[in-house]
This record gives structure tokens, C-alpha cells and sequence, in this order.
């Protein structure tokens, strides 16, 4: 589908030329909306970034999205999941173990991530008035 | 600056590699991540590409962001303006007026979101698994 405009809306201002659709950003009760709200939400994001690196389980990636709490992540993970956006799966090993990664709908909407994270990684300081860091210094 | 990689972390697991940095995604205390937060936070989000179709005043802002209660518009505009995305201009007019824009940095970040958003846009309802949806019909 293509972006919903609300036909009964007040119009845009003179000028005004959105660059998605006519006269509106996403209407409230658009379905872009929702999807918009998993895949960038905190946790969300970082989650579907970090299984581009490959296959994670649970605790790796409790890791790598440092900060994440049990319950985010697993809400998180449940969402992306639900989306088809990872896949869940469940390996038939002792002790039990549990494989996330990225479906095909996960890989292309990561890609449209990265230049965004790229131009933060690379902006962010200067964004926030800090000095610039140097890791191993 | 790059991204930050905590060099005290445990390392990826092997045959991880992470497409931003070696072994993790922003760490918790990484400048990128809070500029990632202003960014693609609901709201901030939405404002930055409304921006994108031109000037705005608080009202048709306020309009275009449907949904969006006066005190989260007012905080997103202040972060916003406090990045350097959005240039606010008092207008000395009568009745007075405020005007919102991009600036050079917030048309960069937004021209990174759009192809985020338009994937959205035509993903969103399948995502979702809804019927497609048509404005007029």
C-alpha cells in the first residue's frame, strides 16, 4: 500500500509540500505508524542492527544491546518476531539453546537503518557539543 | 568521532561481525546513542520529516503530527532545536508567530530517514498482515 492520507483532514499550508504524501505525515491510525514504532523504538533498533552482524542467541545479544533489561528485550524480540522481522529458533541441543536472527524482511529493513546509524555514529559528538573521544587513548 | 568500542567488553562471540564496530552495537554510554534517541524517538521522527516539506508554525505542526499532545511537541521541538536539526524564528509580527525549518544538518538526517520511511509506508500493512488499504475507495 502506499501511505494513507486522510481525505478529510484540514489541508497543508500553502508552500507546504510533504515529501511522503500530500498533506499529512502519518495519520494516527495508519499501519506505518506501528511498524515505524517497532522498528525504531530504543530497543527495537538496536536489537534488528545488531543481528546484522549473524546468528545471536539470547544472552549474546542481551550483551551486545547493553543496557536492555530480560523484559525488553523479550518484549522487543516478540514484536520483531511477530513483524517477521527475526526468526526464533529453538535448537534440540543439551543444554537447550535458542537462535535469533535476521529474515529476509529483517535484512532489508536493516539496510535502510545502517546509513542512519553510520551519519549519528559519526555526528553524534559534535551534535552534542562533546569533545571528540578516542577509545584506546 | 567513530563509533566507541568498549574495550573492556567480553568480545562478539565468534563468527559475529558486526557491521558498525567490532563487538557491539552503540554502548550504553556512546553520544551516538542519545542522538539515535532524539532522532528516531516517536515523535522527533515525525517532526523532522513534517520539517521536510517546508517551514511550519506550531499550529500546523501541531496539525501534521497528528496526534502529538502539546507538551511532547514542545519538548521534541526543544531537543530538536538544542541538536541543531531545527532552526526556530520568532517572527515580529502581529499577531506574533513562530516559524519552524531544517536546518543544513536536519535536511541530512531526514534525507536518511526518508528511504526508511517509504519502505514503511509500502511494507506496513503486509507487515501487519491487513488488507491493503485505498484513501478513496
Amino acid at each position: 500500500m502506499t501511505m494513507r492520507t486522510d481525505v478529510g483532514r484540514r489541508p497543508a499550508p500553502d508552500g507546504w509540500r510533504h515529501p511522503l504524501s500530500s498533506d499529512s505525515v502519518l495519520p494516527k491510525d495508519c499501519p506505518s505508524r506501528v511498524v515505524l514504532d517497532h522498528v525504531t523504538s530504543k530497543w527495537g533498533l538496536l536489537v534488528l542492527v545488531a543481528l546484522e552482524g549473524g546468528t545471536l542467541r539470547w544472552s549474546e545479544l542481551r550483551r551486545m544491546v547493553e543496557g536492555v533489561s530480560e523484559k525488553m528485550l523479550a518484549q522487543t524480540l516478540q514484536t520483531l518476531e511477530r513483524d517477521g522481522f527475526v526468526l526464533r529458533q529453538a535448537q534440540p541441543s543439551i543444554p537447550p539453546r535458542v537462535d535469533y536472527s535476521l529474515t529476509g524482511r529483517g535484512h532489508e529493513v536493516v539496510r535502510l537503518l545502517l546509513p542512519l546509524m553510520e551519519w549519528i555514529g559519526g555526528n553524534a559528538a559534535q551534535i552534542l557539543g562533546l569533545p571528540e573521544t578516542h577509545p584506546a587513548s
